[in-house]
């Protein structure tokens, strides 16, 4: 058995293909064992042929012609490690009409076509593997696609963007400000220098609209999903988080709700004896609700050279076995996802922390109380920090609300909305009890 | 292909076979979709026909006579709940050579026979997968054999039984004793009547020679593991581990050495920082360390019908999908565990926390600190709490050292060993840096 060998054609050598090229080549024996066969890089697709590669990788297999990897039939399996919307796309498509097997690490591609792709991954009777699209190198897709088999998903609440959680965990236990701790993350390279992708929540979005294939089965277009990033986060805020016990993650959440689903990327409040509350720096988290698993955590690097490339090898090796047992495109046939109507904002039910920035009159209290209480908007704390008052004289109100409709709580913001004693705009933050 | 029909005989019908029975009906459209054909159960093996049984077991199933499972040729699948050493091996060894695919729950016998099941799956061509009988519904099993493929595992820390992390999470958050906790849990059902094989860190120890046949491909006499219960735990040292900024953990570890592997059972105080500080009540949690992947997290449900079937049934399903690939044991052949020299406890190297309960007189704390220096053991902390006296007058001395042998720090102990100031033997415990 072991005299076969699978041809792999690699679109794409920077960060995860790199990795992917040492793993392969430092773990070939084990790897054989597992496959039944050898996995032989064949051919290495790049735009520049003179950048620096691992010392693995063989001068020989560089090209900068894509017909040499889509146009040769001797590879069996092709590896989309090159990011982007196009050519990324059409190379995929023409790899699995080919006949190839493919394993993309590509969470825009993914999210924006993977309904697409997948059914063309089904009439071609391939696989199509994605493992690497979310969290890195925490096995998710994974459990997701097999270990709940038996089970349904009734909720996710992820880390997915480093930066992110990266960035809030400096703001809290720094005191300072998001551009401070942004313009030093820059520096050393945990933030792109157009950091928007990640900050505004493009990139959790993203990847939660490839979780939700799996978990729900639900095929969503991402513009459709309500997005927050971080810039808005206000280091105030976690100096009264933690007066509530509460700390902020931006998370990306995901919930049944009847055949509906909510999808909505944002900065919540989340209790410190939560489980996300403790995932700090870079480090990525899912955490699953099974209606018969009950809860399931996830943790680890959500990025980097290694740890993607150890998933997206991972996925190689599902498909190379796939193929050499000759039920390529079984797994990839049970995504099938379909449209779902997703939840209205103002239809959500959770609690909120709302923040009014106020001058310090008589009645300010009682106004802003009688705007709640009159949209049935109940509170549960209320606190007027006399100590907190900041350079334009604006004293802060907290207050945490019961669980109630976001509807009803926004009315109430924009009712006061115009009145003069507010010195900026109220703050709503949704907190996520789990 | 959905005409397909695959027979499945269950021995055993308890708490998690009972799941088994619930999840296969309530998820069948779901199951046949994602395997290709249908699963359909067709006898169930108890020993008390007239017990109690979920609505969805059909009273012609039920059987007291193995010989319908295991001699019927119409049954593809086989999954062990039963537990217990025999008769399970001896039905679990029949239905292999019979051609059937197997799947257990039963961590004593995976962890007592496991290298010898896997070889009599290997010699027949069929699968054994055991995922349930580590860590309930989490996919630790799944993780290590497939994540983890084109990597190696450096390390696991692991909470992997829930009665002991009940306990210790009541005990540090009431004050209360290890005697007391237990009574109230074995009231709850939190403890068995008998808790021995939980609290003594047997179960444990036989989840994590059963961890270690996939991470480290280690075949492993499960009584050469150093196993402590949590029966030692003093509630002052919650305390006084608070005052360090640790907390206290009942863990099982297993780490590479070279070609040689450190396998240990035991409380040891982790930072409270660390991720596994605050998995708590009945909740397991695994963290790896894999050299590619750095570290990863699961945590779920260790125990209990559901979680635990659901896990059963993704073992069902990876089975009978490779039986109608016709690639039945591919994956069971991987797992090849190899006898592995373990690491004796003298050679540890990590750092400790040390209680010396004495009394109040001059001298003491010198005669305790030559006897730590004149064996190269470096002190990093030294606190003598006066506040602190017990009821027979005793002074604890807290010590935590820095790293170094275990080997040594013993050698200390046992030299103060036989003072007359001491008042009761000295506390020792480990402390992983986690």
């Amino acid at each position: 058995m072991t005299d076969r060998t699978l041809k792999v054609g690699l679109l794409g050598c920077g960060t995860v293909g790199g990795g992917v090229v040492r793993l392969l080549s430092h773990n070939a024996d084990q790897l054989t064992a597992r496959i039944g066969a050898k996995l032989q890089i064949q051919r290495v697709l790049v735009r520049r042929p003179d950048a620096p590669r691992p010392e693995e990788c063989r001068a020989s297999w560089i090209t900068t012609d894509p017909e040499a990897v889509l146009a040769d039939p001797a590879i069996d399996l092709v590896v989309e490690v090159m990011g982007g919307e196009q050519p990324a796309k059409g190379y995929l498509e023409r790899a699995m009409l080919a006949g190839k097997g493919v394993v993309s690490a590509n969470k825009l591609l993914l999210a924006k076509h993977g309904p697409a792709l997948l059914e063309t991954a089904a009439q071609q009777s391939v696989d199509l593997a994605f493992e690497a699209a979310v969290g890195g190198g925490i096995p998710v897709i994974r459990t997701l696609r097999e270990a709940l088999t038996g089970d349904s998903v009734v909720s996710v609440h992820a880390i997915l963007n480093g930066t992110c959680n990266y960035i809030l965990t400096r703001m809290r236990s720094e005191g300072a400000s998001f551009e401070s701790i942004l313009a030093d993350a820059q520096k050393l390279g945990y933030a792109e220098a157009d950091p928007s992708t990640d900050v505004d929540g493009h990139d959790a979005a993203h990847k939660l609209v490839v979780l939700s294939m799996l978990a729900f089965g639900a095929a969503v277009d991402v513009s459709r999903v309500h997005v927050e990033g971080i810039r808005e986060v206000d280091d105030v805020d976690f100096r009264f988080a933690e007066r509530f016990d509460f700390n902020i993650k931006h998370l990306a959440i995901g919930r049944r709700q009847g055949e509906a689903l909510e999808l909505r990327v944002h900065p919540a409040m989340v209790p410190t004896s939560s489980v996300l509350a403790n995932i700090n720096d870079v480090l990525n988290g899912v955490y699953l609700q099974g209606r018969a698993l009950g809860p399931c955590l996830l943790v680890g690097r959500g990025a980097g050279e290694l740890p993607t490339a150890v998933s997206v090898v991972s996925d190689l090796v599902d498909v190379a076995r796939a193929r050499l047992a000759n039920v390529s495109g079984w797994t990839t046939r049970q995504i099938q996802p379909v449209p779902r109507r997703l939840v209205a904002l103002d239809e959500l039910d959770t609690r909120y922390y709302l923040r009014f920035d106020v001058a310090d009159d008589p009645g300010v209290l009682g106004h802003i109380a009688s705007a709640l209480g009159s949209r049935g908007v109940s509170v549960e704390q209320m606190v007027q920090d006399g100590r907190a008052v900041t350079r334009d004289q604006a004293v802060p109100i907290l207050i945490i609300s019961h669980r109630c409709r976001e509807g009803s709580v926004r009315a109430a913001i924009n009712a006061v909305a115009g009145a003069s004693f507010l010195k900026r705009p109220p703050r709503l933050m949704r907190i996520e009890d789990i």
